[in-house]
Parts: C-alpha cells; sequence; structure tokens
C-alpha cells in the first residue's frame, strides 16, 4: 500500500527533499500532485519522474510554458496543468492524495493547507506560517491529522511518541543553532551583509528561512507554531542556543524528565518521519540508494551535494559524540525572537502582522534594500502602528492583516532606503 | 484504584525510595507485602507507616525478633511474618499484589522475580541480576510485564513510549559517569581503597552496586540486562563515559534519529515511570510534599537528606544546562565491563559465574579483603576456569553456576589475602 501525496512547493528545499525520499521509498509513496512557483525546469524534472496527475505554477503564462515543455510527453503521462491561488488549492486537495506535503514558503501557504485540513487530509507541515496566522482554527479541526516537518517540532513530536497532545508535557525547549551571527553585538550587526546573513552554520535551506535564522525570526515563529501544535502557553515554552545543532530540542514531562531528539541536520529525517509517524522508515539503510539516486543532488548542482542521510555514527564511533553545550538567547542582540513572542501573547492578528512585516523585511534584506537590523525594526514598528484588538475569526482576516503588514512595511522599506 | 504493590529489598536504597513514593503517593499505591534481609529497625517503621499484609526477613530468629518489636500493634495491624527463601516468594505471590518491585541485591533476586513472572504480576525490576542469570526464561514469560527501574534502562523504556521491543530500534547507548576513578590509570587504581570507591560522584547507591560503578563491572551487567530487556545483540549495545550523568542513556532507530533521555539523578524518577508507564506521575509537583515527608530522609539520618526530587530547573534556569560531553570507556583501566560483555556473549552460565564471581569479589573488597583490580582479576580467573557450554534450561541451574562462582570466588580470595 502507497501512501499518495501531494507536494506544494515542489522547488524548494522542503519539496525537494520529500520528493528524493519519494524516489527512495518509490514502494511506499505515490506523487499525485506537484505545486511550484517557477522554477519550471525542475518542475519538468520532476513531472517525468514521479508522473504526477495534476501539477500547478502561479500563472497562467507559466502553465503555458510549462505545457510546451512537456509537450513531447505521450499524453497518458500529461498531468493537468493548473494556476494560481485556486491551482496550489487543486493540487492540494484534488489529485486524489490522502497527505499534502505544505512546504511553499509564506503566508501564500495558509490557503492550501486550510484546504487540505477542511477536506480531512493529512498534512505534513512545513509551511509554519500556516500556523503562525491562523493556528487557532487548524489545530481546531487538524488535531489528529496533522504532522509537523520543521526539525524541532518533529523532535517534540518524536519525544512524544508521535502525538501532539499530552497531558503529561510540562515544557518544551526549543533549541537553536544561533545562526551564523551568533556571538555578535547588536553594534556587529549593523554592518553585516546579505552573503554573510545566508551562510547557516549548520542547516542548508532556502534564503527565506536562512535569513529568519540568522534574525532568530525563525525561533520566533516556531515559537508561535510550538504553541498552536502542542496546545502550550507561552510559559512553557523555552528557547535554548545549542551551537551544534545536534540536539533539535527537548520535550520535560512533569516528572521531571526530559526526552531529547538527536540527529543529522537532514531534513529528510524529520519529512520522513511526518509521513510516516508513529512508524519509522529505514532511511539510513536506504542512505547508498539515497546517495546514488538523491533527487535534490540531480537538480541542485549549485550547492555541494548532500549525499546519503548522515547517521550520528558518521562521526567515526559514537565514543566521538561531541561535547553538546547550551547558552541562552542574546535577545538585545536578536530581538526578532522577543517580538515573536510578545505577537504570540497577543493573538488575534499580531503574528499575521508580524509575519507579514518579516517576509517584506527579509525580502527587502535579501535584496539589498534593507539592513539587517532594519528587519526587527521594521517588524516592530509594523506590529506597533497596526496594533489591534479584533478576534481572529477567519483565514481571509488573517491574509488581509497580512496584506496589510506587507504594505506598510513596504513604505517602511522604501522610506529608509 | 490503587495499585498493590509488594515492594521486595524495602530497606535498601531502591526500596525506600519506592517507598517515600507509595508515601506521597498514598492515593495511587498500596503497599501489601515488605521484605527485607536483616535491618529490623527501617522494617519496624516501615510496617507502621504501610501496614502490609505479609512481611518477610531473612531468618526465623529475625522473624521472632521483629514479632516481638510489634507486640504493641493492634492484632488487626500485624502482618503475617514470614522468613528464608519461601518466605522473599512469599512477599512477591501471596500478599495481592499486583506489582513487584523485585529490589533484592544480587542473585538473591532471581527466585521472587520468577516467581512473581510466573504468576503473571507485574514486575518493576530492579534486580539486573534476574536478568543477567536467567534473561531469557524471565523474557520468555514477562514481555508484556515486566518493567526496568535501573536509571538507563529507564531512559530507553522511556525513549520507546514504555515499550521493551520496538522493531525500529537499532541501537542503544547506555552512558556511565565513569564513577569515582574515571580517568585514573591501570596503575592508579592498584593503591585505591574502599573509601574511594564508595564515593560515586552523581548517584547516591548502596555499597555493592556503588563498588560495580567504580569497577565499570555495573555497565557490563546493564549490557546484559539491556540485551534482554529490549531483545538486541551486543553488538547494537554501546557505552558511552558521560560524567555528568545528565543523559541517562539513548535509543536510535533505524531512520538514525536519537532520542536521549536526561533528567535528575533521583531514582525516584525511574522507579515512578516503572510503575506508571506509559503514563506519568507529577512527581515533581508533589516536589514539597516529599521534601517534607521522604521516607528516605526520616529514616536515613546518617546520609544528607536528599529533599525533592530534583527538576533540570534547578539548573538555575535550563538555559544554564552544563555543557554535556562524552569520552569512550576505558577497558584497560576497567576490564570488568570487557568481561561482563564476553560473558553475555558466549551465553549460558557465564553471566551467571560472571555475577557470582563478581558478588563474591566485591563483598570481599568492601571487607578490605582484596585490591580494587583483584575483583576483576578473580572474576576473570572464574570466568576461566568454571567455563562450561552448558545450555541455561531452568533457574536452579543459573542458581548453581552462581554458587559454583561464588566458591571459586571465595578460594581465590582467601589464596590472595
Amino acid at each position: 500500500m502507497t501512501l499518495k501525496i501531494s507536494v506544494l512547493g515542489a522547488s524548494g528545499s522542503i519539496g525537494r527533499a520529500a520528493l528524493s525520499l519519494a524516489l527512495s521509498f518509490s514502494d511506499l509513496l505515490e506523487v499525485t500532485a506537484l505545486a511550484a512557483h517557477s522554477n519550471l525546469a525542475i518542475l519538468n524534472e520532476q513531472i517525468r519522474l514521479f508522473k504526477p496527475a495534476l501539477v500547478s505554477v502561479s500563472t497562467d503564462e507559466l502553465r503555458r510554458e510549462l505545457a510546451s515543455l512537456l509537450a513531447d510527453l505521450p499524453r497518458s503521462l500529461q498531468p493537468e496543468l493548473v494556476f494560481g491561488e485556486s491551482g496550489l488549492i487543486s493540487a492540494a486537495i484534488d489529485s486524489g492524495a490522502q497527505m499534502v506535503v505544505s512546504a511553499v514558503v509564506g503566508a501564500a501557504g495558509l490557503k492550501p493547507t486550510w484546504a487540505a485540513v477542511n477536506s480531512h487530509l493529512k498534512v505534513a507541515l512545513a509551511n509554519k506560517e500556516s500556523l503562525v496566522l491562523a493556528g487557532d482554527l487548524i489545530m481546531g479541526k487538524a488535531l489528529g491529522t496533522l504532522s509537523p516537518i520543521d526539525s524541532e517540532h518533529s523532535a517534540i513530536f518524536q519525544a512524544l511518541g508521535g502525538r501532539l497532545r499530552v497531558p503529561e508535557l510540562k515544557k518544551i525547549i526549543l533549541t537553536a543553532s544561533g545562526g551564523p551571527f551568533r556571538g555578535f553585538s547588536r553594534k556587529d550587526l549593523e554592518s553585516v551583509t546579505r552573503q554573510m546573513a545566508l551562510k547557516h552554520p549548520t542547516w542548508s535551506m532556502g534564503p527565506k528561512i536562512t535569513v529568519d535564522s540568522a534574525t532568530m525570526m525563525n525561533k520566533g515563529l516556531e515559537i508561535i507554531e510550538a504553541h498552536h501544535l502542542f496546545g502550550l502557553s507561552y510559559d512553557q515554552i523555552e528557547v535554548l542556543v545549542h551551537p551544534l545543532s545536534l540536539i533539535h530540542s527537548m520535550a520535560q514531562f512533569h516528572d521531571g524528565s526530559i526526552l531529547a531528539q538527536l540527529g543529522p541536520a537532514d531534513m529528510r529525517l524529520a519529512i520522513a518521519y511526518a509521513l510516516s509517524y508513529p512508524e519509522r522508515w529505514p532511511i539510513v539503510e536506504r542512505a547508498e540508494r539515497l546517495r546514488a539516486k538523491s533527487y535534490k543532488e540531480e537538480l541542485d548542482h549549485k550547492k555541494k551535494p548532500e549525499g546519503a542521510v548522515k547517521d550520528l555514527s558518521d562521526y567515526q564511533a559514537l565514543s566521538s559524540i561531541p561535547d553538546l553545550s547550551f547558552e541562552p538567547p542574546d535577545l538585545h542582540a536578536f530581538p526578532a525572537m522577543a517580538l515573536a513572542q510578545a505577537a504570540g501573547r497577543a493573538g488575534g492578528l499580531a503574528p499575521s502582522i508580524l509575519n507579514g512585516a518579516n517576509e517584506e523585511a527579509a525580502a527587502a534584506f535579501l535584496d539589498q534594500k534593507l539592513s539587517f537590523i532594519g528587519i526587527s525594526e521594521v517588524v516592530g514598528e509594523c506590529l506597533e502602528r497596526l496594533h489591534s484588538d479584533e478576534r481572529l475569526e477567519s483565514i481571509d482576516q488573517a491574509l488581509e492583516a497580512d496584506q496589510r503588514a506587507k504594505a506598510l512595511a513596504k513604505q517602511l522599506i522604501a522610506k529608509r532606503f
């Protein structure tokens, strides 16, 4: 019995890693739909490899371009091509998939995730914005069908045996690598560049999330995500900087016991668990196969190949596990995490505003139109100026707040530039 | 609904810790039987506190002495008093207990454990010798009813969600504090004393197990115990020295993921989990009550009070978790662990011989009749001279081998003294 999956965000880092698993576990996984923003070269290859029934891209023009790229395929292998927001939703729910890998970047991931949840499909969630913007609405419907892909949340999910809500859970500790600027003072951060921010010490990820890691906004968004996933108050969520990123997070129970999950910094581990929980697939045993056939490697010529899923035994012997060290996060130099905590506690539309402003500000930084410390300043100002006591009652309301925040952030950034 | 428990080894370190829990969780636990070797002062107090129906001591003389100590009790509170091996078995199975806390020290724990298993009672096992001597026989009958109390095995049991056999389990890493002589060379060990061996850096335990920790024989016995409990080959069991004893052990799955259990060095945590699994009792929330009423504290005036169950938050904040470091065990200086691995791999009667010889040798060391390095030398010689290819088919056979080993060890020790 194969599990039919739809992969949203197929050309991104998580999407490609998920498809690399689908290649290695073709006996367990069948890909019925793919959606990508605009990377037609990757999509073209993926369609030929996985033969999905449905494929979505962001615009009608790209759809037509993709159709001509696929013209040589026999009619039986031609997928249905759709586009835009409705196309993305269709890729989530109309291909016969049993599980949606929701790995679109940003607030754009909310609508298709919401559609999948409402269609009672299982969702393996990498799009943390879905929970940041509308966590209460989503968790109200998806408690038994959602599994997290973020490595930190996967760590907690694993420590809880593949469950999201455990009455004995007292507290979680999200670990953070500290990013490329760990130890930098606020003054040091004034002069850091795009290039410096994109060099993450331990994880290879897309550019937006890498910048979020550098500002520690990513950890802030993860706090909000964890609040919703595990039903914890913000006081029950701590963050600990652990530069080696070997411990991915820890769960503490009301008897004082802590379970920590450790593993290699390879997203395929967390993705596989999100697909297979509470069981685990033998991804290390298929490591050679992954090494040989890694889809990510095949397509991603710019980066060095990641090769096989690393086992901790790659540290020659387990006896050479390096020392694990921990330190508190520096919220003075990295105020973004504190902003996210405050927005999470405020609830309502505040997390949507935070996230929208950050998407705009992080993009401007990547575009070299905003300084690094400007990111959290812009986010902070948007939160202050767009403050409202409105309760969150619909997905559209969250997306409107997101748009308002993006518009204001754009203005603030233009003024500074 | 209370759980009725029988505590064998009630006056020892584990027994008292279990009874301290029974005091704090009197709404959940009811003590129906107690067995102790000879400490009548402690037993007298325990009988008055817990009102068991049945109590066993080691000899008829002690039984009569205890009866006179209890003479002032009203007849309805007078427990049935029994003695010797049959008394110990009776304390396990005849008091109406649903679960037996098997915490007798040494090979003497095997018969009552075997009786409990054969009576289909649940067994919370601290007596590792039961598995060392007769693991195959016991696990053949107790797979669904046994829970480990040893902190390392409890850590694995917790990582497996309260299960002993998980098909995805690939390997376990038992952590070891390294004991009081970590870093000592074989030469350094020639002159260490009883007093030095009894100063364990992280755990407060009985004298026999503390000496076993110093020789690392304890870790060797734990390897054999883990082999039986979790159904792992000896190649799947590694040992890592982790001086802080914060990580109690780790389980690695076939997807490369590792779950590590961390916690304070307090046996009440592991005992409580062995009683409550897969649920967890709020032992931290009752910490104040434990602090006030700790039975161990009341009776154990010689030692400093252990106070409340320590939470990791006792490290001021979680952000001050100290660095965790690891190193390989030094099997040259500490050959006992390697002897135990070899005996485990040989199987049959070898583990019984190892354990019997070690019990005798450790006792002689505590008696100052054998040097520290003499312990593993005696054990090694007994293993060599009593080697047999006999298969283990009965409990009596294991106990006979234990006796043979003890007799030979006694001779070897006398010759050296």
